[in-house]
């Protein structure tokens, strides 16, 4: 199955139109053409509507949102959703300040998320603002470890029903959860952190995913976040090898994407279903 | 002639102004460095005019285009013709929003461009927006290959008759054009177009060899668009030597055009007269 | 005491809010955690004050002001100043054009800064905003040579002496300078002039350790501009060694910051007090 989501990424080069900050952008732009899509940025009121109509997916990321993009992302969204296009909502900083988290409460309400992708404290904010009404005292703590994971699993699966959108978790473990059904990736590299829009980047490539299989989403999203765990450990050993850094890190991993392929994939998924 | 545009860019440190998209901003600075230029982005409009007058060139890229970077361009733009400055045009996505073709319609209504660079699909929108009653039936079609190479060279001629500008087509074959000359560059490599920017950076380097030179706009753009692909080559190279992928040819790329001198530009220059 | 400063950084992780331009903000944010730190870009209004309050500085940038993003950098260096963090600022830029010198000038008056850096055209066109009467006539020429290094630093005295703040003059010699002490900082390499961001990279390098070490704000500065130099010319001799060019030197740059420890800053600082 992932061979097949992969080669239809290749196949199909999916437009993704990404509304998003402009801290991480090109990388995120990068990304998407290294995964097998091609991006598009646009964020004005006056043509998000026309774009998204061209694109096969919207991934909307709120990490240097302002006024004038809200709208944009509101347009965008409500395009999206008229089409039946994949949307990938990134709460980036959801909690870190009302203007963010009433933000990500007024998408939730206006837009139906295929994919929810966020570390732990964003997707706890996501949980208040989906329906919630017990607050998040159910919610496990903001690392994932082998202590509260089955808790975090279970939290997953209700922000999955509450907002109808497959929710990626993802930290030192990464957690994919659909209502139903839930696995965990045990891919990645702790540099991941200490480079900015590892994150970022993961949306937007499960945008690129979502976009080729729009009936498999939440298999695209497991790929996507697999992919790239795979693309950081990859990554790591390279930095080692040159005697790099973080910025070399950087540079390894959008690499490492554009060279995946299915024989890569396969061997170093990991992945459990839960 | 070649190696003069060169000398006289390196000598002359041309401040290139550019209102450009933030998705490639931090690559279009690196490459003008590299090439012997100065960038400077400055997008407010109460500081555009006064930014231009102490440049020696203006490139406008509507890449990321909203309301209030329109205005700034316009401004910047005519400022730049009082002056007589070069002033470059790199129409992104033209064509694909209202929004976008709009604003290079009015772009080519109030401004006048020394150079309008793209790939074929935006230079036929520059075409129908410069005067043209034909609609675009004439244009050949939007990839160039060997087979409808005259139709298209024929064509960047009609452009630049409509425009006053020298155009530039770029993709696997080059073209540049002006009303009564031509010539195609075969130089560049296929993964240009797996990052972001490379498009962007050209309209920018576009900029700086016109800035230094802004008697022979002609040959400053065909230098360009020949050393562009030429550093685009010399990356690829380095890539498989490296073992690397897309975003190491984006960093190689950068780098060959910061260590570019006669010697390799002369000695790899694939430049046709048609 | 510089072993403490960096020990410091590694163990707080301060958090830096950046209002910064959109040229250099994915390499600032990288160097931020490169160094130890964490940045947070955030820049509108509705959000600035409640962000500010989560962190440990504010650097503010002025390279790509516009009037949205001036507005949030009063609130947010006003909220700073109510808290007593440390405010960098960073007027790239000042005496360009008007918009940015009256930024400056603005900024100047509102806000407390702990520490100004900049070259010396920009902190002339500082001393100016700062209630100097008596123009820049006393103000060195451009670039830091030995010959005006005397009436450098104390220029670079006069202008802490009516702002309050620890001077940077950052250029071939770096300038760090306090009212009553100062030291020149021979580290660096040419080759940062050639790549952008250099500057910003630093200003945002000193917020996170000064975040982390607010009452040692003259030492943890020169520290920043010592480790920063340090990096350039370690990254310097990395791209002879792989035969790079500009962009391979950026990259250097930041690995460096993020492989950098005691043994290596201390082995490198070239610092003399004046």
């Amino acid at each position: 199955m992932f061979e097949q989501i992969l080669e239809t990424v290749k196949n199909k080069t999916p437009l993704v139109h990404n509304i998003t900050n402009y801290v991480t952008v090109n990388d995120v732009a990068n990304i998407v053409l290294a995964c097998g899509g091609s991006p598009i940025m646009a964020d004005d009121a006056k043509e998000v509507e026309e774009i998204t109509r061209i694109c096969s997916s919207l991934v909307i990321n709120i990490g240097t949102l302002n006024e004038r993009t809200v709208e944009s992302m509101i347009l965008a969204g409500k395009t999206a959703n008229e089409l039946g296009l994949p949307v990938i909502l990134d709460p980036v900083g959801a909690g870190a300040s009302s203007l963010r988290t009433k933000t990500v409460f007024r998408l939730l309400e206006d837009i139906t998320f295929s994919v929810i992708r966020g570390n732990m404290s964003e997707i706890k904010t996501v949980y208040e603002g989906s329906g919630n009404t017990k607050g998040v005292d159910a919610a496990p703590d903001d690392a994932v470890v082998e202590g509260n994971l089955e808790e975090a699993i279970a939290f997953a699966k209700r922000v999955s029903q509450q907002t109808g959108a497959t929710i990626a978790i993802t930290g030192a473990i990464d957690i994919v959860a659909n209502q139903d059904e839930a696995c965990i990736v045990r891919n990645g590299h702790p540099m991941m952190a200490k480079i900015t829009g590892s994150g970022c980047m993961l949306s937007s490539v499960i945008g690129a995913y979502c976009g080729a299989n729009p009936n498999h989403i939440f298999t695209s999203t497991i790929a996507a976040v697999s992919a790239m765990g795979l693309c950081g450990e990859q990554a790591y050993k390279k930095v080692v090898e040159t005697n790099g850094g973080t910025s070399s890190f950087r540079m390894f991993l959008i690499d490492y994407m554009s060279k995946l392929d299915n024989v890569l994939l396969k061997g170093g998924m990991k992945i459990e279903d839960r």
